[in-house]
């Protein structure tokens, strides 16, 4: 879908808030965030143009985090639908940070950021390098 | 530990109830008994006398669910520590079922009952027969 | 949307597997079909005409669950589009059952089916009997 | 237990990994670090001489988390012992900020560190501030 893969360039996600996600104190867990921006990333490789499971599947390529991060800025609550944005704001043959702002549709409110880096990992989990095929796509230039 | 698997055998596990478990409701969310569940069937495994995980690795055997059961008598909360009573209720070369019945420790009160079917499934998930120098652990007399 | 609720309707909720519900057997671990039951039976409240949350927050009415069963028939892999249909197989002022069928989208194959059996709590988790302006919806002609 | 606390004081927590926190990749999910996080800040309370849930109940001040990280260093597998050092890197009347480092118990390899920064609100989810009998155990000597 897009021609290529730049800072500018982002890709949006809805969920909606489910029952399991919230957690007795009436809003939703903190953990779950991170659940919900796997669920953007992979939709981000989606608007890139190939599936994150083929990457798995077919490249044996693995996106391995090596940190999450995240800023609790309004509690998400059930049944809320929550739409997330993710971009990549650094890429290199064997790195790519993803960031995310998740907002709610409802309101528009901020809900939250953050990010997640990872390292690219072979079947055996050792760092390996992105294949060349996918580097336009993630905006990485070098060879 | 247990010289043979019967059925008046059991093992005991304790959980303390975690914060991530609740939901807005005020108490545990359904779908975390199956997971105590699965950790008191490891326990049980253990108890016998083998590490489930070698069960996996060692001898390439999975054991795939196929129905799980739960009811739920009195709601389990936060912080509350929960003992998970397990047995074996029924076990041949390919199929077991084990029992579980779970109580809060302060008060003693009955939380839920609950079971697990499984068949044993080989590392190309096809259904196979348990190792035969497991079979007495499970109370498997036959060949 | 539905003019009554009989035994005969049925709602559609589609769910695509995340990689948080796979485990290291590479399929989804089974508690998370309990999940997919909560997605699916609030949709179906949607189907009906109401929001489940409007029951809790407007009403003060919870639905509490009281059993729950799956049967695992084929295993969901990660990034799969799963169809679950959702339909009330017995209800009446104080109880209600639904009933889950689970498939593959790409393969049609039956994934899973199941049934959750709730009563209706107040606010103080007390049983109570589901507001009258809810019963036709739920197919009870019961007074 | 500990007489006072202080940046230099830490409690320890260990947890055996779960086969619901693994994921297709073998290893453990990287959400579930979250979890745990919260689990050794309770045991963390409890080191300090108070049940965390009785600072919600009784005293009605919830501990919300305003940001969250993790930094993943070597993979945690299923039934892994897992050992959290935490301790309190910063704390005032109105935040307070909780450090994590998590290490496998059989090999002693860092398996991930992580924070997570808390403000403490009301039970009408506003700011306020800790209870004065709290402070001197969070380490907080400001009035």
């Amino acid at each position: 879908m897009l021609p290529t893969a730049t800072k500018t360039e982002f890709s949006v996600t809805r969920i909606r808030v489910r029952y399991a996600e919230t957690d007795q104190m009436g809003v939703v867990y903190y953990a779950n965030y991170l659940i919900w921006m796997e669920v953007a990333r992979v939709d981000y490789c989606q608007a890139l143009g190939f599936r994150y499971k083929d990457l798995e599947i077919d490249h044996g390529v693995l996106l391995a985090v090596t940190e999450a991060n995240c800023r609790y800025l309004s509690p998400a609550r059930y049944d809320e639908e929550v739409e997330i944005r993710t971009t990549i704001s650094r890429a290199n043959r064997r790195v790519v940070t993803f960031d995310y702002e998740m907002r709610s549709v409802s309101t528009g409110a901020r809900l939250a950021t953050g990010f997640t880096s990872h390292i690219f990992l072979n079947r055996e989990m050792r760092p390996t390098t992105l294949p060349v095929q996918f580097r336009r796509l993630f905006g990485i230039t070098e060879r």
